[in-house]
């Protein structure tokens, strides 16, 4: 089995602020994440910065694009990312569109639990999906439960490469042993730690032990 | 009947495009809506730049939040915005907590044919939805039919305000001859035009003709 990667999210609020979280984990993580709030802050030359930063990693543009799909896509992919997402909204054109310009995730949001669309985006070659829990329904008081284990096993045994994301911790990594996550997205945990690579390297510690 | 507003989606590829379509077209239309693409672009720099342009206009921030509702509206309204956008896919709490902070209207994108969720966006005092083919949808050869006015029909008997657009010209407008919508949204027809303030005006006295 392969490893779940580790993405930092910068959902920061300035590239600077992004910048600096990433200078402290760049060792540690594989695939950086330019989150929807800074690329609404300081549009795609947050994700051309961090680009620079970090010629070799993983390079997320995380735009949850819903439409013009080729547009969307090629901005991305010009401003140096990897993968783009699209949110589950989206029509199956607009992804389409998009998965011929980069690679493509698909973030799960509500109305997401629709087997004959998901299917669509296999056959469409898109093959990535993010399952989380909102940030406002985990500041609800949402948690993660055997549910959502078995939500991403379900979606991994339809055959997408599926990313878990929205307060995860080093703690809630045991919940998913013996299942082959993609990614692991930490945001928070990371970037408001007060040492950062400590954490970071919790969460690959916490990979290795029970993946490796 | 109130007559319906004009709203022009400045989806320009930068801030300068955008201002030199607007400055054309500002004595004409009601609402400037910073497009998805332009803020994905230049962030929310161009939201405040277009503020500055027109300051006594209604300004949409389109940025289709899906999560972080009260950071996104907070942001928004900070760069001078009105109004803002959140997908269909965000859940109840992302929209109410954006709706705190700001004026949200709802893209009604994949999956949003879901009364029981529209009428909690309702009680949460969402009272604004956009109603639209997608673009990719459009390219693919989708056209405005009597479907999609029944549609908007439904929703505004529902109690929204509803906003109408993708692939809007002057010619389709008689399509909703007696249906009270709040907004029709112009983004190519009139910032490809030859001439841009010519197509706005059309809109106009075409709204004018039909709801005046």
């Amino acid at each position: 089995m392969d490893l779940p990667k580790l993405q930092v999210a910068l959902d920061s609020d300035n590239t600077a602020q992004a910048i600096e979280v990433l200078r402290k984990v760049e060792d540690v993580i594989d695939v950086v994440e330019a989150g929807t709030i800074l690329v609404y802050k300081d549009g795609l030359s947050a994700v051309r910065n961090l680009r620079a930063m970090a010629p070799d990693k993983i390079l997320l543009a995380d735009i949850k694009c819903a439409d013009a799909g080729t547009k969307c896509g090629q901005s991305c992919k010009d401003a140096g990312a990897d993968w783009m997402t699209c949110i589950n909204a989206a029509t199956v054109p607009t992804m389409s569109n998009a998965q011929k310009e980069i690679e493509v995730q698909v973030e799960l949001y509500e109305g997401w639990d629709n087997k004959e669309r998901m299917q669509e985006w296999l056959d469409h070659g898109i093959h990535q999906v993010v399952y989380h829990q909102s940030r406002d329904a985990k500041f609800a008081g949402q948690k993660w439960s055997e549910q959502d284990v078995e939500n991403v096993k379900n979606l991994i045994n339809m055959g997408f490469k599926v990313s878990v994301t929205g307060g995860v911790h080093p703690e809630i990594l045991k919940l998913f042993k013996g299942v082959p996550v993609y990614t692991f997205i930490a945001g928070r945990a990371i970037r408001e730690a007060d040492d950062p690579h400590a954490v970071a390297k919790q969460f690959k510690d916490e990979i290795n032990r029970i993946w490796g």
